[in-house]
Protein backbone atom coordinates (compact mmCIF):
# COMPACT_ATOMS: atom_id res chain seq x y z
CA UNK A 1 0.00 0.00 0.00
CA UNK A 2 2.96 2.31 0.02
CA UNK A 3 3.46 2.35 -3.72
CA UNK A 4 2.27 5.56 -5.17
CA UNK A 5 -0.50 4.08 -7.65
CA UNK A 6 -2.37 7.55 -8.68
CA UNK A 7 -1.32 7.68 -11.99
CA UNK A 8 0.64 4.47 -12.27
CA UNK A 9 0.52 2.88 -15.46
CA UNK A 10 -0.10 3.93 -19.19
CA UNK A 11 -3.19 2.88 -20.36
CA UNK A 12 -6.25 5.19 -20.12
CA UNK A 13 -9.62 3.24 -19.90
CA UNK A 14 -12.76 4.83 -21.20
CA UNK A 15 -15.05 3.99 -18.71
CA UNK A 16 -18.32 4.71 -21.10
CA UNK A 17 -20.74 4.03 -18.23
CA UNK A 18 -21.16 3.02 -14.48
CA UNK A 19 -23.23 0.21 -13.03
CA UNK A 20 -24.37 2.12 -10.42
CA UNK A 21 -26.59 4.64 -11.10
CA UNK A 22 -26.95 7.59 -9.83
CA UNK A 23 -29.45 10.90 -10.33
CA UNK A 24 -27.25 13.31 -8.66
CA UNK A 25 -24.53 12.23 -11.43
CA UNK A 26 -26.35 12.11 -14.27
CA UNK A 27 -24.12 13.58 -17.43
CA UNK A 28 -20.92 13.73 -15.60
CA UNK A 29 -18.12 12.03 -16.91
CA UNK A 30 -17.29 9.04 -15.73
CA UNK A 31 -13.91 9.21 -14.48
CA UNK A 32 -14.93 12.50 -12.81
CA UNK A 33 -17.61 10.94 -11.19
CA UNK A 34 -15.43 8.00 -9.81
CA UNK A 35 -12.82 11.02 -8.51
CA UNK A 36 -14.83 13.20 -6.92
CA UNK A 37 -16.63 9.84 -5.17
CA UNK A 38 -13.09 9.24 -4.43
CA UNK A 39 -12.84 12.32 -3.16
CA UNK A 40 -16.01 12.09 -0.77
CA UNK A 41 -14.60 9.11 0.77
CA UNK A 42 -11.35 10.90 1.32
CA UNK A 43 -13.62 14.12 3.28
CA UNK A 44 -15.88 11.45 5.01
CA UNK A 45 -12.94 9.55 6.97
CA UNK A 46 -11.26 12.88 7.12
CA UNK A 47 -14.22 13.81 9.10
CA UNK A 48 -13.94 11.27 11.48
CA UNK A 49 -10.41 12.05 12.20
CA UNK A 50 -10.94 16.00 11.99
CA UNK A 51 -13.86 15.78 14.17
CA UNK A 52 -12.11 14.30 16.91
CA UNK A 53 -9.50 16.14 16.76
CA UNK A 54 -11.43 19.08 16.93
CA UNK A 55 -13.67 17.35 20.05
CA UNK A 56 -16.67 17.66 17.91
CA UNK A 57 -17.04 13.82 18.09
CA UNK A 58 -15.69 11.86 21.33
CA UNK A 59 -12.25 10.06 20.94
CA UNK A 60 -13.08 6.16 19.97
CA UNK A 61 -9.66 4.42 19.27
CA UNK A 62 -11.42 1.72 16.91
CA UNK A 63 -12.77 4.44 14.82
CA UNK A 64 -10.15 6.37 14.66
CA UNK A 65 -7.86 3.43 13.82
CA UNK A 66 -10.07 3.01 10.85
CA UNK A 67 -10.81 5.97 9.88
CA UNK A 68 -7.02 6.38 9.06
CA UNK A 69 -6.73 2.93 7.31
CA UNK A 70 -8.83 3.79 5.24
CA UNK A 71 -7.50 6.41 4.18
CA UNK A 72 -4.55 4.76 3.38
CA UNK A 73 -6.22 2.13 1.79
CA UNK A 74 -7.88 5.21 -0.28
CA UNK A 75 -4.42 6.56 -1.28
CA UNK A 76 -3.29 3.25 -2.29
CA UNK A 77 -5.64 2.64 -4.90
CA UNK A 78 -5.00 3.11 -8.66
CA UNK A 79 -6.46 6.07 -9.99
CA UNK A 80 -4.91 5.99 -13.24
CA UNK A 81 -8.33 5.33 -15.01
CA UNK A 82 -10.05 8.56 -12.90
CA UNK A 83 -7.65 11.22 -14.60
CA UNK A 84 -7.69 11.15 -18.12
CA UNK A 85 -6.14 13.64 -20.34
CA UNK A 86 -8.97 15.83 -21.87
CA UNK A 87 -11.40 15.91 -18.38
CA UNK A 88 -9.65 19.37 -16.80
CA UNK A 89 -12.10 22.63 -16.32
CA UNK A 90 -11.11 23.83 -19.49
CA UNK A 91 -12.63 20.95 -21.63
CA UNK A 92 -15.12 19.66 -19.57
CA UNK A 93 -18.31 20.63 -17.44
CA UNK A 94 -18.55 18.99 -13.61
CA UNK A 95 -14.84 19.55 -13.33
CA UNK A 96 -12.89 21.86 -10.52
CA UNK A 97 -9.86 20.13 -11.91
CA UNK A 98 -7.33 22.60 -13.44
CA UNK A 99 -5.60 21.43 -16.48
CA UNK A 100 -1.75 22.76 -14.62
CA UNK A 101 -3.14 18.91 -13.12
CA UNK A 102 -2.12 16.92 -15.95
CA UNK A 103 1.01 19.40 -16.85
CA UNK A 104 2.90 19.76 -13.52
CA UNK A 105 2.63 15.81 -12.73
CA UNK A 106 6.16 15.39 -11.42
CA UNK A 107 4.60 18.37 -8.69
CA UNK A 108 1.23 16.36 -7.96
CA UNK A 109 3.05 13.08 -7.38
CA UNK A 110 5.65 15.11 -5.15
CA UNK A 111 2.25 16.00 -3.48
CA UNK A 112 0.56 12.68 -3.56
CA UNK A 113 3.92 10.98 -1.82
CA UNK A 114 3.61 13.92 1.11
CA UNK A 115 -0.16 13.17 1.49
CA UNK A 116 -0.10 9.13 1.70
CA UNK A 117 3.27 9.45 4.55
CA UNK A 118 0.90 11.70 5.96
CA UNK A 119 -1.40 9.05 5.84
CA UNK A 120 1.18 6.51 6.93
CA UNK A 121 1.88 8.68 9.99
CA UNK A 122 -2.10 9.07 11.08
CA UNK A 123 -2.29 5.48 10.74
CA UNK A 124 0.54 4.44 12.89
CA UNK A 125 -0.89 6.85 15.93
CA UNK A 126 -4.67 7.39 15.18
CA UNK A 127 -6.07 4.29 17.62
CA UNK A 128 -3.59 5.17 20.44
CA UNK A 129 -4.85 8.55 21.81
CA UNK A 130 -6.82 11.61 20.80
CA UNK A 131 -3.06 13.49 21.71
CA UNK A 132 -1.49 11.60 18.90
CA UNK A 133 -4.61 11.96 16.59
CA UNK A 134 -4.31 15.26 16.78
CA UNK A 135 -0.76 15.87 16.34
CA UNK A 136 -0.49 14.07 12.89
CA UNK A 137 -4.03 16.28 12.00
CA UNK A 138 -1.67 18.74 10.70
CA UNK A 139 -0.21 16.88 8.05
CA UNK A 140 -2.80 15.38 6.90
CA UNK A 141 -5.05 18.07 6.81
CA UNK A 142 -2.33 20.04 5.14
CA UNK A 143 -1.33 17.45 2.33
CA UNK A 144 -5.08 17.64 1.37
CA UNK A 145 -5.17 21.57 1.11
CA UNK A 146 -1.64 21.74 -0.82
CA UNK A 147 -3.34 19.73 -4.07
CA UNK A 148 -6.26 21.42 -3.95
CA UNK A 149 -4.93 24.92 -3.24
CA UNK A 150 -2.45 24.66 -6.57
CA UNK A 151 -5.15 22.17 -8.71
CA UNK A 152 -8.56 22.72 -7.61
CA UNK A 153 -10.38 25.82 -9.25
CA UNK A 154 -11.53 28.30 -6.59
CA UNK A 155 -15.20 28.59 -6.97
CA UNK B 1 -7.65 -7.25 3.96
CA UNK B 2 -9.24 -10.32 3.92
CA UNK B 3 -11.11 -9.11 7.25
CA UNK B 4 -14.80 -8.41 6.51
CA UNK B 5 -15.31 -4.82 8.08
CA UNK B 6 -18.02 -3.88 6.63
CA UNK B 7 -19.56 -3.24 9.85
CA UNK B 8 -16.63 -4.32 12.21
CA UNK B 9 -16.80 -2.45 15.47
CA UNK B 10 -19.02 -1.32 17.56
CA UNK B 11 -18.96 3.03 17.46
CA UNK B 12 -21.51 5.00 15.37
CA UNK B 13 -19.79 7.97 14.25
CA UNK B 14 -21.82 10.67 13.86
CA UNK B 15 -20.24 12.28 11.07
CA UNK B 16 -21.90 15.79 10.79
CA UNK B 17 -20.47 17.73 7.48
CA UNK B 18 -17.95 16.84 4.62
CA UNK B 19 -15.13 18.54 3.96
CA UNK B 20 -15.45 18.25 0.30
CA UNK B 21 -18.35 20.28 -0.66
CA UNK B 22 -20.50 18.79 -4.03
CA UNK B 23 -23.52 20.63 -4.96
CA UNK B 24 -24.89 17.07 -6.29
CA UNK B 25 -24.90 15.79 -2.76
CA UNK B 26 -26.40 18.88 -0.79
CA UNK B 27 -28.96 17.85 1.69
CA UNK B 28 -28.41 14.37 1.56
CA UNK B 29 -27.21 12.72 5.18
CA UNK B 30 -23.23 12.25 5.15
CA UNK B 31 -23.24 8.68 5.68
CA UNK B 32 -25.58 8.41 2.77
CA UNK B 33 -23.06 10.15 0.88
CA UNK B 34 -20.00 8.48 1.58
CA UNK B 35 -21.33 5.16 0.82
CA UNK B 36 -23.19 5.93 -2.34
CA UNK B 37 -19.28 7.49 -3.09
CA UNK B 38 -18.25 3.59 -2.37
CA UNK B 39 -20.89 2.32 -4.10
CA UNK B 40 -19.48 4.63 -7.59
CA UNK B 41 -16.16 3.24 -6.84
CA UNK B 42 -17.11 -0.12 -7.11
CA UNK B 43 -19.24 -0.15 -10.12
CA UNK B 44 -16.04 2.43 -11.68
CA UNK B 45 -14.00 -0.23 -11.32
CA UNK B 46 -16.71 -3.52 -12.09
CA UNK B 47 -17.19 -1.14 -14.93
CA UNK B 48 -13.56 -1.37 -16.24
CA UNK B 49 -13.36 -4.88 -15.79
CA UNK B 50 -16.88 -5.59 -17.40
CA UNK B 51 -16.05 -3.47 -19.96
CA UNK B 52 -13.47 -5.75 -21.23
CA UNK B 53 -15.08 -9.23 -20.28
CA UNK B 54 -17.84 -7.84 -22.43
CA UNK B 55 -15.27 -6.75 -24.99
CA UNK B 56 -16.62 -2.90 -24.48
CA UNK B 57 -12.67 -1.88 -23.91
CA UNK B 58 -9.58 -3.91 -24.84
CA UNK B 59 -8.56 -5.93 -22.42
CA UNK B 60 -5.17 -4.77 -20.68
CA UNK B 61 -3.29 -6.34 -18.15
CA UNK B 62 -2.60 -4.06 -16.29
CA UNK B 63 -5.90 -2.04 -16.07
CA UNK B 64 -7.63 -5.53 -15.10
CA UNK B 65 -5.55 -6.09 -11.99
CA UNK B 66 -5.40 -2.42 -10.99
CA UNK B 67 -9.40 -2.48 -10.91
CA UNK B 68 -9.03 -5.64 -8.94
CA UNK B 69 -6.69 -4.71 -6.60
CA UNK B 70 -8.88 -1.32 -6.10
CA UNK B 71 -12.08 -3.91 -5.87
CA UNK B 72 -10.09 -5.53 -3.00
CA UNK B 73 -8.74 -2.68 -1.05
CA UNK B 74 -12.92 -0.70 -1.01
CA UNK B 75 -13.71 -3.99 0.49
CA UNK B 76 -11.31 -4.30 2.97
CA UNK B 77 -12.02 -0.41 3.96
CA UNK B 78 -14.29 -0.56 7.25
CA UNK B 79 -17.39 0.91 6.76
CA UNK B 80 -18.60 1.27 10.26
CA UNK B 81 -19.65 4.84 9.57
CA UNK B 82 -21.24 4.49 6.39
CA UNK B 83 -24.12 2.80 7.73
CA UNK B 84 -25.34 4.21 11.15
CA UNK B 85 -29.29 2.38 12.10
CA UNK B 86 -31.64 5.18 11.35
CA UNK B 87 -30.82 5.81 7.62
CA UNK B 88 -32.75 3.31 6.04
CA UNK B 89 -35.21 4.30 2.93
CA UNK B 90 -37.80 3.93 5.85
CA UNK B 91 -35.98 6.98 7.77
CA UNK B 92 -34.37 9.39 5.37
CA UNK B 93 -34.97 10.33 2.41
CA UNK B 94 -32.13 9.96 -0.69
CA UNK B 95 -31.20 6.34 0.00
CA UNK B 96 -32.69 3.05 -1.09
CA UNK B 97 -31.25 1.19 1.29
CA UNK B 98 -34.19 -0.96 3.24
CA UNK B 99 -34.45 -1.76 6.46
CA UNK B 100 -34.04 -5.04 6.23
CA UNK B 101 -30.41 -4.46 5.38
CA UNK B 102 -29.64 -3.69 9.05
CA UNK B 103 -32.24 -6.26 10.22
CA UNK B 104 -31.08 -9.35 8.45
CA UNK B 105 -27.17 -8.44 9.74
CA UNK B 106 -25.65 -11.98 9.59
CA UNK B 107 -26.68 -12.40 5.94
CA UNK B 108 -25.27 -9.30 4.93
CA UNK B 109 -22.40 -10.63 6.47
CA UNK B 110 -22.47 -13.58 4.28
CA UNK B 111 -22.70 -11.90 1.32
CA UNK B 112 -19.98 -9.25 1.79
CA UNK B 113 -17.33 -12.55 2.89
CA UNK B 114 -18.82 -13.85 -0.71
CA UNK B 115 -18.25 -10.64 -2.61
CA UNK B 116 -14.80 -10.44 -0.42
CA UNK B 117 -13.80 -13.89 -1.97
CA UNK B 118 -15.02 -12.73 -5.62
CA UNK B 119 -12.97 -9.85 -5.89
CA UNK B 120 -10.04 -11.76 -4.22
CA UNK B 121 -10.40 -14.24 -6.86
CA UNK B 122 -10.77 -11.65 -8.85
CA UNK B 123 -7.33 -10.24 -7.96
CA UNK B 124 -5.87 -13.46 -8.53
CA UNK B 125 -6.56 -13.70 -12.29
CA UNK B 126 -7.46 -10.64 -14.03
CA UNK B 127 -4.33 -9.71 -15.23
CA UNK B 128 -3.41 -12.94 -16.38
CA UNK B 129 -5.45 -13.07 -19.80
CA UNK B 130 -8.80 -12.11 -20.63
CA UNK B 131 -10.30 -15.26 -20.49
CA UNK B 132 -9.61 -15.64 -16.72
CA UNK B 133 -11.19 -12.08 -16.09
CA UNK B 134 -13.78 -13.63 -18.00
CA UNK B 135 -13.97 -16.47 -16.19
CA UNK B 136 -13.87 -14.92 -12.59
CA UNK B 137 -16.97 -11.99 -13.66
CA UNK B 138 -19.51 -13.82 -13.25
CA UNK B 139 -18.84 -14.57 -9.31
CA UNK B 140 -18.02 -10.60 -9.15
CA UNK B 141 -21.06 -9.54 -11.02
CA UNK B 142 -22.96 -11.88 -9.02
CA UNK B 143 -22.14 -10.58 -5.63
CA UNK B 144 -22.97 -7.08 -6.27
CA UNK B 145 -26.40 -7.84 -7.17
CA UNK B 146 -27.00 -10.69 -4.26
CA UNK B 147 -27.11 -7.43 -2.20
CA UNK B 148 -28.83 -5.15 -4.21
CA UNK B 149 -31.43 -7.85 -5.13
CA UNK B 150 -32.26 -8.23 -1.07
CA UNK B 151 -31.80 -4.59 0.65
CA UNK B 152 -32.13 -2.29 -2.09
CA UNK B 153 -35.06 -0.78 -3.22
CA UNK B 154 -36.01 -1.47 -6.64
CA UNK B 155 -36.40 1.43 -9.16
Amino acid sequence: MKTLTLFAGVAVIAVTSVAFADEAHENKDPSVVARQSHMQLYAHNMGVLGGMAQGKIDYDADAAQSAADNMVALIGMNQMSYWPAGTDNASIEGTKALPSLWEDFDNVMVINANFSAAADTMADVAGTDLESLQGAMQALGGACSACHREYRQRN
